[in-house]
C-alpha cells in the first residue's frame, strides 16, 4: 500500500512529484485557524519538517523531538550536517532509513523553522516575543497532525519520542488512535510528577530572573544566557542519576577556569555543567 | 565529674559564676588569630552560642547546625521563642535538656550573631561583604572548638548535626577524637558527591545571577531575594525524594496567585516551593 492512496480528503494529491524532503508547511491560516488549548488562536502557523528514507512506504515513522530539538534528526546524505539522533536514525540503524519513511518536524513554538515566539506577528511584522500564546503538548500534536496529513501520511504511523517528544507520542495515540500503528514513548508519562513540576518551575524562575530576560522582551544581542544556562544545568540533573555522576566524574578536578573554585582547583562535574549550559544558551532562545 | 574541672589550660576558670546561657564568645584575636584553610586569617572573630539544660553534667551534647541555622536550637524557657530543632531538643525529648548539657553555636560566617560577611571589618568598620574569607567546615569546627573549650567543655562531648552540621560532626571526630564521646552524623558523608557539587554549583550560580547580588555588594534594602529563593527551592529538591512529593502534593492545584500558572490553576507543589523560597530569602543573607 502506498501512503498516498489513502482515504484522506482534499489536501492529499500526488505527492511523488511535489513532496520536498525538507521544507516548511503551513498548518494554520485565516480559513483554517489553529485553536489552542489556552483559548488563543493562531491564524498563521507553519512547521519545518524533514523526510528521510523512501518517500512512501507502508512503514512510516514519525519522530517527536524533545525540548530543544528540531526537524533535523539525522543526515539527509553523506554531505549533510549530523542530526540530533544520528545514533539511532539512518541507513541500517535501529530506525532504518533504507526501510522506513521517517518524518520529523520542529514543534509549534519551537523556533527552529516552525512558528514560535521569534516569528513575526501577522499584525505588525514584529516578533511575537512574550505575547506568543502558550502552547501545550496537544497543540503541538494537532499542528503536527495537520502537517503529516498534508504530506500524505495518514495511517499506519509509528510515533516515537523522548521527554516532551514522548508526551507528544502519547498524545498522538490518545487523539488519533486510528492513525497510529505503534508508539514508543521514552522518558515520559501520562502526567508530569510534582517533582518534575518543581524542577521545571525553578528552571523557568531562573530564566525569568536573568536581568537580560526583561519580561521576555530580550534582544538577540543580549539574551538571558546565564539564566538559560543555569536552567539547562538544572534540567540535566533530572536526566542523570547521582550514581551515574559518581561513575562519570567522581571528585576529579580540572584546572580552574572559573571564579567558583575554592582553592584553584575545580571539579570536573562543574566544568561539564558549564559546557552543557553554555552550549544550550548559544543554541536556544529562552522563550521557546 | 564537673566539666569545669578539666585539664584544659588558662582560659578555664570557675564557670559556675560567669557562664551566661546565651552570649557571644571571642574565638580569634590579634594574639590568637584564626588561620583559615584558605590561607586567610581572621584576627577578630566571635561566635554566638546558647547553652540549655544543666550547665555542667558529664553528658555534654554539642549541636552543629545546617546551612541557614543559628544557635537557638530550642527554647530556653516557656516564654522563649521556638528553636529550629524544637521537636528533638527540650525537656523530656530525645536530646533531653533535663539530663544533658546542650550547646549550640552559630557557625563562623553564619551571620546570626557570629562573625561573617555582615560583620564590620576591623580596618574600616564597613561590612566584609564579598571580601569575607571563604570558610571551610574545618574552620567552623576550629572556631567552635575554641568556644567550647572556653565554656569549659573539653571532654566527653557528644556531637550531632545534619547536613553541613553533619559534616562538622565528622570533622570534630577527625580533628579532636580525644574530646568526643560519640557522634551522630545525619545526612552527611566524608565528601560531597558530584551530584551534590552540581546542585550547589547551580544554586550559587543562581544567587550570583540575581541582578541585586551585584557581585556580593548588595544592600540590605535590595537583597538578591529572587536568586536566594530559587537556590533554596533547588536545594529543597535534594532534601526530599520524588515519591515523597507524590505522596504530599500529587498534582493537586490551588487557586493561582502567580503568573506562572498556565490556565488559572496552579500546582500545590509550586505554592509550597514559593513559600520555602520566600521564607529563606527573608531570613538569610546570600553571602552567608
Amino acid at each position: 500500500m502506498n501512503a498516498v492512496n489513502t482515504i484522506d480528503t482534499g489536501s492529499v494529491r500526488s505527492h511523488e512529484q511535489r513532496l520536498s524532503r525538507t521544507g516548511t508547511m503551513r498548518v494554520a491560516s485565516k480559513h483554517r485557524p489553529l485553536h489552542l488549548e489556552s483559548g488563543d488562536c493562531l491564524d498563521d502557523a507553519s512547521l519545518a519538517y524533514e523526510v528521510f528514507g523512501p518517500l512512501y512506504t507502508d512503514s512510516v515513522v514519525l519522530i517527536c523531538h524533545a525540548l530543544t530539538g528540531d526537524a533535523h534528526v539525522t543526515r539527509q546524505n553523506a554531505e549533510d550536517r549530523p542530526g540530533w539522533w544520528e545514533t539511532l536514525v539512518g541507513p541500517g540503524k535501529a530506525i532504518d532509513t533504507e526501510r522506513y519513511t521517517v518524518i520529523c518536524s520542529n514543534v509549534l513554538g519551537g523556533c527552529s523553522g516552525s512558528t514560535g515566539p521569534t516569528s513575526p506577528m501577522p499584525s505588525s511584522g514584529q516578533p511575537f516575543g512574550p505575547s506568543f500564546p502558550r502552547v501545550t503538548i496537544g497543540d503541538m500534536v494537532e499542528a503536527q497532525r495537520r502537517l503529516v496529513d498534508a504530506l500524505g501520511y495518514t495511517r499506519g504511523i509509528t510515533v516515537i519520542g523522548g521527554s516532551i517528544g514522548g508526551f507528544q507520542a502519547l498524545e498522538w495515540v490518545r487523539r488519533f488512535p486510528h492513525k497510529i500503528a505503534a508508539a514508543a514513548v521514552i522518558a515520559a508519562g501520562t502526567s508530569l510528577s510534582p517533582f518534575g513540576i518543581a524542577f521545571n518551575t525553578i528552571g523557568r524562575k531562573v530564566i525569568r530572573s536573568d536581568p537580560n530576560f526583561r519580561g521576555g522582551r530580550y534582544t538577540q544581542d543580549l539574551p538571558p544566557a546565564d539564566g538559560l544556562a543555569a536552567a539547562r544545568q538544572l534540567a540535566h540533573l533530572t536526566y542523570r542519576t547521582s550514581s551515574a555522576f559518581d561513575k562519570r566524574f567522581g571528585r576529579r578536578t580540572v584546572q580552574a577556569r572559573h571564579p567558583d573554585a575554592l582553592a584553584g582547583d575545580r571539579f570536573e562535574v562543574q566544568s561539564y555543567l558549564d559546557y552543557k549550559g553554555r552550549r544550550t544558551a548559544s543554541r536556544t532562545t529562552a522563550l521557546c
